[in-house]
C-alpha cells in the first residue's frame, strides 16, 4: 500500500532547475468574475462592463489582473508552499508581468522552476525562490513571476545543495510591460464611465493618495476567495489547528489583502484599470477576520511605453493598513521597520489612459 | 496636484434638472444571477430555469427584477448619496417601472436627473430628489424610478437654490406597467412547476398572507451582496468607524432587506414572478447582522393590462419585520407610527397568469 | 379566500405510488459552478478545467456530482421533508445513480414517487420512503436516488394506510454505473494535472486514507449553499425560531457535509474525479457554524466496469469528523454506535482511470 496523502514538498525536496508542472487546471468564467466584484467589490471600469471593455478593442471585460494572479497562486500552493513557515518576513514577489488578458471561459495552468535555495542557519528551514508561468489553454503565457518562502526541512540532518540566491530586479522595466494591442486609449477612453478625470498625465511623481474608504473582513469572505483560488495552504481554514497556534486564528490569504486593497485604490485611482507588472510586495504583518482595512497609494514612477502615446504606466506603491485610517499615510520608519497596523506594502506598474 | 479622491457630491453641489451621468457600466451574469439565488435563495420559476422562461417567450430567464434594481441603484451612490445621512426616515422610492427584461451578458449603465431639492431648517442638510434611469448597452431603458435621499452639505453657509419638490405619484398606474411581449401566461404558464396554483384570479383585495419562514443575516452575506451591487455606500462594509457610530456597528443596504422579504413571499406569491413597478418604499427600522427576517404581504389592489386577457397585476404591499414572526401581521399604528421591528413597508405591482 | 401558504405534506398526506412533481426548475450555470469552488474549495480536474475535460472527451467540464445531487434534493424539500422532524438518525440516501453528466446552461426538474411509509407507533410522526429523479431539459435522467426521512403527522388521529418498507439494495451493483462514453480513460487521464499519480490500480480493499487537512464551517457560507440548492429545510436559517429549538442554534444542511468531505477527500484520491453512485448515507451526530470538519476514507470494494478496460469503480466509503483529526480513523463501536464527533457516514462508488 503507497502513501496516497500528499503531504507537499519540504526543503531537501527541492533542487535548483527543478521544474513543477502543477495540479488541476482552471477555467475561470463569467461566475469567478462576478464572485471577484461580491468578495472586493472592484468597480474599475474595464473588468466591470462588456461594452466598455469592447469599445477599448478587448474581446469582453478581461478576467481581473489579480484574479487571475490569485488563480495562478493557488495552483502552485500544494507543490511549493504546503510546508510553509507562515512567517511573513520570509516571502514576497518579483519580476511579475501579466503577458494577455485572460477572458471568461479560457483555463489557466501553472508551472514553476526552481531558481534559488538558501538554507537557513539553523537548519530546519530554507527559502525556496521559483518562478511560476500561468498559461492559457494555448500555452501561452498570461503571467510570470518570482515568489519566494520559507519551507521546512522534513529531516534536519538532510543534506542540500548549494546556495542559490537569484538576482532579482527592483523593479520591471516598462519597456517590458504588455500593454493591450490594438487601441487608442487616449481617444476611446471614457472618463466619465470610468469614474475619474484623471488620466495618467495628472498624476505626479512622489503623489500620495489616502482611499479614504474601509472594509471589514469576515472569516467567510476570506475563506469563500482562497477557496476561490483553490489554494490549499491550511493556515486560512482551520480554527481547529489554528486555534492552538501562534495566532489562535485563522491567517487571511496575503492575496487577499492585495485585492482588498486593490479594490479600495479605486478612489484615486479609478483610471488604472491594469496591472500591468508587480516589483515587489511584502505582507508586513497578519490580517485577521473582523479587521477593517484601509489603504494609500503613493506615486513611485512615471514611465512611458515605447511606441505609445496613448496609455502610460504609473509606478505605484499601495500600502494597506488594518483597524487605522490612511489620512497621514502610515509608513515604515527610517530603520525599514513597519508600524503593526500596516499590514501591506505592495509596488506595481499600472496602465492608465493619457491625455489626447 | 489635483484632488484625486472623490468626495461625493454635498447638497449644495445638485441643481435642479442637472445630469448626472454615473460611473462603471456593469455587465449583470449567470454568475451574479447565481450569487442572487446563493444570497436569497429565490425560487420565482421565471428567473430560475431558462426552460420554464423560453416556455413562456422569454429569451431565457431574465435577471432578477431587484438585481437590476440594486446594480442601477449601486451606480448612483457615489454620485447621489456618499455624504447622505443615515437616516431612515428620509429616504424612499416612487415611480419605479421596470421597462424591459435584462438577459444575462447584457451590460447596464445609469444616469439620474436632479428633479426636486428641499434644504432642512438646520441648513446642515437637505433633501435630494432624482430620477434614475438605467438603460442597456443598446441604450434602451430597463427601469426608471425616483428616489430621494438627506444630504449633508459640505458648508452650512452655503447658499442654495428654491425648493423644489416634486409631485409624486402614490401608485404607478396599471397602463404603465410594461407586461412581457409575445406570449400567453394563460395557456402557457405552468403551476406545478412554478410552485402554486393560485394565479392572479385567486387573490383578493384585502388579503393578507403570512410567508412564514425566517431568514437570519450574517455580515458576510449582506456585504457580499452590497459589493456585487458596487454599492458604496460606507455604512455597510466598516465596521472601524461604524463602530463609533450611532448604531455602533454595519448597517444592512435596505434593498438587501427587500430581496430577503421579496424571496420570502415565495411562500404564498410563487406566480408573482416579475414585478412591474415600484409605487413607494420605505426603510422603517435598521436591520442588523444576527436579525431574523421575517414578512407578510397584503394585496392592495387589483388590476388588468389593457389588451391583455392572460397576465394581471397585484397592488402587493410587502412588510418585513426583524425577530418577529408574522402571523398577526405587524403594522403601523394609526399615528403611522411603525413598530420597532418592523423594518420595511414596501408596495409594488407585480405581474401574475390568469386562469384561462 | 383559500390558503396561499404551502404547509409542506404531513405524513398522511402520503400515499404509496403517489407521483410528486417539484416545483421550481432550475438551470444550473457557471455561477453555480465558481459558488461551489468557493464555497468547497474542490480541486477535482475533470471538474474545474474545460480543456482537461474535453481531452476526455466531455463537452466542457460537467457540473460536480454533488451539486446536481443538492439541486434535485433541494427540489424535494417543499414537498417530501417541509415537516421533516430534525431526527438524523431516521434519514438516508440509498440506490444513488448518476446517469448523464450534466453541464453549465442545463436545467434540472426534479420528481419523486412515494414507495415505503410506516407509521411510528407513537402515531405522531411515520418515515416516509421516496424514489426522487432528477431529469435534464430533454428529460433524461440524470439522477435517481431513494430517500427516506421521518415526518410528522398533522393529526395523530389521522388513519394512515398500510406499512410498506421497500427493500433496498445494500450497494448498487457495478453493472449499473454509467461511466462516460467515447473515452478511454486509462489513456487520456493526464495524472500530473490531476494531481495525483494513484490509478485505480494503485487502491486495495480495506485500505483507509486520513485527508488530512480540516476545513471551518461560517453560518454565512452553509447558508449560502443551501441557499443556491434552493433548499427551504427551516432549521438550516432561521436562528429566530431554531435558537429556541433543542439545538439552540442552526443545523447544517447535511449535503453541506458530503460536499465539505469529498472536498477534503482530494488529497488521497485526486483521480476519484466522478461519483457514480450513493450506496448510502448517514448523518449520524449534527455539524453546526464554527465546527472544523476532517475526514477519512476506507476503500470498501473494487470493481471492475463491464466492457470497460480503461475505467474502474473503488466503493468508498467516506467519514467526517467535527474538531477532531483522523490521523487513526474514527468510527463507530462493535454496537454500531458512533462517537459524538463523527458526523457523515457516507458510502459510494467513484470512477478512477486504470493503468494502460
Amino acid at each position: 500500500m503507497t502513501q496516497k496523502t500528499a503531504s507537499g514538498n519540504f526543503f531537501e525536496d527541492f533542487k535548483i532547475g527543478q521544474q513543477l508542472a502543477h495540479a488541476t487546471p482552471r477555467t475561470l468564467t463569467e461566475g469567478d468574475r462576478a464572485l471577484y466584484t461580491a468578495l472586493y467589490g472592484s468597480r474599475f471600469a474595464l473588468q466591470s462592463g462588456d461594452g466598455f471593455a469592447r469599445h477599448l478593442g478587448f474581446r469582453q471585460s478581461p478576467i481581473d489582473d489579480l484574479l487571475v494572479f490569485h488563480t495562478v497562486f493557488g495552483k502552485s500552493v500544494p507543490d511549493i508552499s504546503l510546508n510553509a513557515v507562515a512567517n511573513l518576513g520570509y516571502l514576497g514577489y518579483a519580476e511579475g508581468r501579466f503577458l494577455k488578458p485572460v477572458y471568461p471561459g479560457e483555463m489557466l495552468s501553472a508551472s514553476s522552476e526552481v531558481i534559488g535555495l538558501k538554507e537557513n542557519s539553523n537548519k530546519e528551514t530554507g527559502v525556496v525562490y521559483v518562478r511560476t508561468h500561468g498559461r492559457n489553454a494555448a500555452g501561452e503565457q498570461v503571467l510570470s513571476y518570482i515568489r519566494w518562502v520559507m519551507v521546512r526541512k522534513r529531516d534536519a540532518g538532510a543534506r542540500v545543495g548549494e546556495t542559490v540566491v537569484p538576482k532579482l530586479a527592483a523593479c520591471v522595466s516598462p519597456a517590458d510591460l504588455a500593454p493591450p494591442h490594438g487601441t487608442d486609449y487616449a481617444t476611446l477612453f471614457d472618463t466619465t464611465l470610468s469614474g475619474s478625470p484623471h488620466r495618467w498625465d495628472d498624476y505626479s511623481t512622489g503623489e500620495k493618495i489616502d482611499h479614504v474608504d474601509g472594509m471589514t473582513v469576515e472569516e467567510a469572505e476570506h475563506m469563500l476567495a482562497t477557496r476561490l483560488y483553490q489554494n490549499t495552504a491550511r493556515v486560512h481554514f482551520n480554527q481547529y489547528t489554528e486555534g492552538k497556534g501562534r495566532f489562535g486564528r485563522r491567517l487571511i490569504y496575503g492575496g487577499h489583502v492585495i485585492s482588498l486593497a486593490r479594490a479600495l485604490s479605486f478612489n484615486g485611482l479609478a483610471n488604472a484599470v491594469s496591472i500591468a507588472a508587480i516589483n515587489g510586495g511584502r505582507h508586513v504583518n497578519p490580517l485577521f477576520a473582523g479587521d477593517t482595512v484601509f489603504a494609500w497609494s503613493e506615486v513611485l514612477d512615471k514611465a512611458e511605453i515605447p511606441h505609445r502615446k496613448d496609455v502610460g504606466a504609473l509606478r505605484l506603491r499601495l500600502v494597506a493598513t488594518k483597524n487605522r485610517i490612511c489620512a497621514d499615510f502610515p509608513d515604515k520608519d527610517e530603520s525599514g521597520k513597519y508600524p503593526a497596523d500596516v499590514i501591506l506594502d505592495f509596488d506595481y506598474w499600472a496602465l492608465l489612459p493619457r491625455k489626447l
